[in-house]
């Protein structure tokens, strides 16, 4: 597809590849690194909110208690995104990030969150560019949580990362224009959102889709529909020992996308199998 | 700022440069181009709509009256376009504006509107990407509206262009994914909404910024806000001969940003005296 006069030929700013995050390009176990940024805001806030401990929700989580975040889904969520996301400008959150990231270890590893990148994906993404790809990252992550490090973690500049996303507001203080993220959810980047969100923001199909759950399916979809050249994969956890080995979980669970694979010809990576490496700081089998 | 060691450098990754696209890269009277299109679009439809004569504003609009629209404001505003460019997949209404375009032309110049792109715009888009800028459009124009031509004729491809959009809903029809446009607004990027599409979309501040009206105020303010190199233009619409004078208009109403721009040090172009040519299709004066 990178030869001129093949039949399968494409045009270079036609070459649009697609990637999830969590799970995709880095671990998402135990839980999401987005959900650890927000237990860390929570106790580090909470001495500013006496009221959080009468509070059924954040009450829990402050004593560590997941089960009615589990139980209370998407509102209880979102809630916890408002809490630890709004009320401040948008340089601040990113500096906020930018600190959490710097001092926050990853449980298992003993390690920066960003270490945990998978060493494979990035070699994709440098093969991909490589044959003149634009790289977007789409995730049911905050984009603003995302474009803090993806560049310098992927070489994904923030104009090519997609994520869910907060209301923000253009204010003048004192004198200087700011935005202002507010308490109120503007668009969830997941499942039937990917490809919607991948239209608002590429406004033409990718050709090439990476993915590795059921909230991935309908982005390798939209991007294997029609002719010409296409690709689709799927990255199966399957490693307990390097990395993690699931298909149900709280967090990136593959059911329906892996049968869908299947039939379908997309390719499936078996971490344990396939990767001689998972991450970068590993040495190759 | 190109020169590496000069107190002014930025770095190519953040040479982010933003257009206004009605009046600043091609012209907007007598009306926006895209207001031209949503009257063809009406009269093209009206047959299969018989209950539009009866409609006070759409049966003004069919026997040429435009006094309800520009009485009715944003509502009236936002009625037209539900009736006219929702309630079909991207894919069609993408190949409804392409078929338009070869059809329509500017009742002035007697051209297609695609003709009416302003050369020195041309010459300063290049000029940008020669020095490694990535230039995109912020536009209140619809977002899909402009991404069918914008390619061919600004040389900004699709992921370049932010503009207004109403919801998009992803759907299986036939066993094949398509992406459906609902009769709902979904972002406008104007005023205060070009700071918010910028973040959204680039996730940096742009370090040049390019407009006309007072819609591309906040846009101007964004980017000059702060330190380092930085730069705003307003092009002032003062040529009656070659395209339109104007400065209080219900397209492109330029008021308090001219105000700003002389405050600021914002460069004004007066298009009389400083473009010796306005369209590429006239020759130089």
């Amino acid at each position: 597809m990178t030869t001129t006069g093949n039949p399968q030929f494409v045009k270079p700013e036609e070459r649009i590849a697609v990637f999830d995050n969590d799970g995709t390009l880095w671990t998402e176990q135990p839980m999401y690194f987005q959900v650890a940024f927000i237990l860390d805001r929570l106790k580090a806030l909470a001495p500013q909110h006496p009221e959080w401990k009468e509070d059924s929700l954040i009450g829990a989580v402050l004593k560590g208690d997941l089960q009615p975040v589990v139980a209370g889904g998407m509102e209880a969520a979102a809630k916890l995104v408002m809490v630890t996301h709004a009320g401040m400008t948008t340089d601040e959150f990113s500096t906020i990030v930018e600190d959490w990231l710097v001092s926050a270890r990853h449980p298992k590893f003993d390690r920066p969150y960003t270490d945990l990148i998978f060493q494979p994906m990035l070699e994709l993404l440098a093969y991909l560019r490589a044959n003149d790809f634009k790289t977007f990252i789409v995730s049911g992550g905050g984009v603003e949580f995302m474009r803090v490090w993806a560049e310098k973690v992927y070489g994904i500049p923030p104009e090519q990362v997609i994520g869910s996303s907060i209301v923000t507001k253009f204010e003048m203080v004192a004198g200087a224009p700011v935005l202002t993220r507010l308490a109120q959810m503007n668009f969830i980047d997941d499942h039937a959102g990917k490809p919607v969100g991948i239209n608002s923001h590429i406004g033409r199909k990718p050709i090439a889709a990476f993915g590795n759950s059921d909230g991935d399916l309908q982005m390798l979809q939209w991007t294997a529909a029609g002719t010409g050249a296409k690709f689709g994969l799927l990255v199966h956890h399957t490693d307990s020992v390097r990395e993690y080995a699931y298909e149900v979980s709280a967090f990136g669970k593959l059911d329906v996308a892996l049968v869908e694979a299947k039939a379908k010809g997309w390719t499936v990576v078996d971490m344990k199998q396939d990767w001689n490496q998972i991450y970068p700081f590993e040495s190759a089998k």
